[in-house]
């Protein structure tokens, strides 16, 4: 039985429904919400949906999203050419970039090695990477990958790939949070942070 | 500090973060979440939220939602025009239809009488439904408010001018839910089943 009186409504719904996280209840309420609200509210939020997908490019050279074939990133003459940061997707790049503690460039992966999900070595970027190491001048590979089995795995991937190609390859450090104590710390963090401690300074 | 390298994307973020219940970490999610989706799935949501808001009517007679100036359910032949369920917006209609219980028309409130809210009697449809009570031939009128202060200021208000214009005026039974141990439900809600007992039936 069909419980929408509008079509419009039925549609909006069912998109919007479609979206992850996003259930049947929730989409009605945000339809409705949308009713509620100015008419340049939902042309303002449809057309840069629409836009973003239709609009959006990847970097020629790190393949984070931009406008334009080479990111804002890689364009940027003040960050450091010769230090390469390896990330899964761009949410890691926003991540990375809010901290304001890297300057280098990136490389984004697209993805993480995973067998059971039908992800094997040739569907990430890792072929682009290892070109970058031998037209670009780089002395540092960063790793910045998800500290879980398949994280390990695509790491020690690109480490054998990378190995006899640039001078230094690093992994960004595992540890106890800032602000958290360490009795609510899981024990492989904290066991980690203790194996990986560093010398004391101020 | 601009996190973002694509204008596009931090619009559609900006955009998708406006909704209720939706922060910046998710509005990331759901756009990159569009970005790996194929093409015409943007263009399916992105119009659905624009036509919605722009091609959306209510219904003259019941103020329902709908595409037309009559509502399905009015323009239903089928169904008994004596009876009319006053509901506080379209999501109850919405729930009322599914469950396949209620075969009359109804009357959508748009809102609930609220101080608090700085809703009065006059925000709400009522003059309309005195105004149907005296054209329509309606035998009944069902209060489907919420078990709330606000809906029982509304049921008691709505209540006050219909009296004298309608035969009968009722309201939906509240009482333990369906497949609800008596324990685990709030004493309000058993005491309001008690008293409002009914006949036993098979």
């Amino acid at each position: 039985m069909n419980t929408y009186s509008s079509r419009l409504l039925e549609e909006a719904v069912i998109e919007l429904g479609k979206l992850p996280g996003i259930g049947r209840r929730t989409a009605v309420r945000l339809a409705l919400h949308l009713l509620k609200q100015d008419i340049t509210k939902s042309q303002l939020l449809g057309n840069a949906i629409i836009n973003l997908r239709s609009g959006v490019k990847y970097c020629k050279r790190c393949h984070n999203i931009s406008d334009v074939d080479t990111c804002m990133i890689c364009a940027d003459h003040k960050r450091d050419p010769s230090v390469i940061c390896v990330v899964e997707d761009i949410r890691d790049v926003m991540a990375i970039e809010n901290t304001g503690q890297f300057k280098g460039l990136y490389h984004v992966l697209g993805g993480i090695i995973s067998p059971m999900d039908g992800v094997g070595p040739g569907e990430i970027n890792v072929d682009s990477l290892v070109n970058r190491l031998e037209v670009e001048s780089i002395n540092e590979v960063i790793l910045a990958l998800p500290a879980t089995t398949e994280g390990d795995t695509t790491g020690f991937y690109i480490f054998k790939r990378l190995n006899d190609k640039v001078k230094s390859i690093s992994v960004i450090s595992r540890g106890v949070a800032i602000g958290d104590d360490l009795e609510f710390a899981d024990e492989i963090t904290l066991g980690k942070s203790i194996t990986g401690r560093v010398p004391y300074s101020r």
